[in-house]
């Protein structure tokens, strides 16, 4: 899968980058994170129901959304400190499990012309536990099987 | 100056922490950052005007202000992820000399009892460069002034 999710998971340091390239223009990658009837097509692992309580992807809007598992609902929610179309996005992110351990995500999306998109995460974490408790809980293949989702999806947009 | 403020800027860690005792109730000290007639009392170095053109203390709210100098206009905005009166707030900041980067806050108000609070700040940079940039700009000088004037704005509330 030339496309799949490269994660780096710096040893020291709070981070959690990412970056996925999409075969699907800029426009589709950044509607596909926009409007929460496409979002709750592909975030997330694969088999969870997602519930999207509020979604207000602009500049100041909040988001909350329920995963619904066999082993019980997962609840997640924060506010967009920035958005700007096709091209950027800062979101706070405070999983109801832990809650006040609230990180902050930026997602760039790069035009890479030829109707690919290369998404660049970067989320920052207040300790280092915190960071370590998220990598252990299973993102990378939460967010690997959503990237997953999403390419077919935005190719189809 | 039994309450001075003291900062640790950890080596290595994108992390600034802060703590600060104030004479005065924890719902005073609360109040002084939640009702923008006061905070602009008190936020930033002395000397400064400052203008808040927005400042909605609440979960999911916004803020944007400005501190009017000899040497011209600085101005900062966030969103505030979650707000709990005379408790805790965590809040997004970016100074706009410096667009997108963006720090987060959290904000802990401890009752000490006996009409004392101790507020307890830890900020997260996106990088090292962020953090120490944010160092050498004179935050320190700024959040002490700061503090100075929010701790005699306090006990008069």
């Amino acid at each position: 899968m030339t496309n799949a999710l490269t994660l780096d998971i710096p040893a020291g340091l709070p981070y959690i980058d990412g970056q996925r390239d999409f075969d699907a223009p800029v426009a589709a990658v950044f509607r596909a994170h926009a409007e929460p009837d496409l979002v709750k097509q592909w975030l997330g692992p694969h088999g969870y129901e997602m519930d999207i309580e509020q979604y207000d992807f602009v500049s100041g809007g909040r988001y909350r959304y329920v995963h619904r598992t066999d082993e019980g609902d997962y609840g997640f929610h924060g506010v967009f400190h920035v958005v700007r179309e096709n091209d950027f996005a800062i979101q706070t992110f405070e999983y109801e499990g832990f809650p006040d351990v609230v990180s902050i995500e930026s997602l760039r999306f790069e035009d890479l012309g030829d109707r690919r998109t290369r998404l660049h995460v970067h989320a920052v974490y207040p300790t280092l536990e915190a960071r370590d408790g998220m990598v252990s809980s299973g993102m990378e293949t939460g967010m690997s099987q959503g990237y997953d989702r999403l390419d077919k999806l935005a190719q189809g947009l």
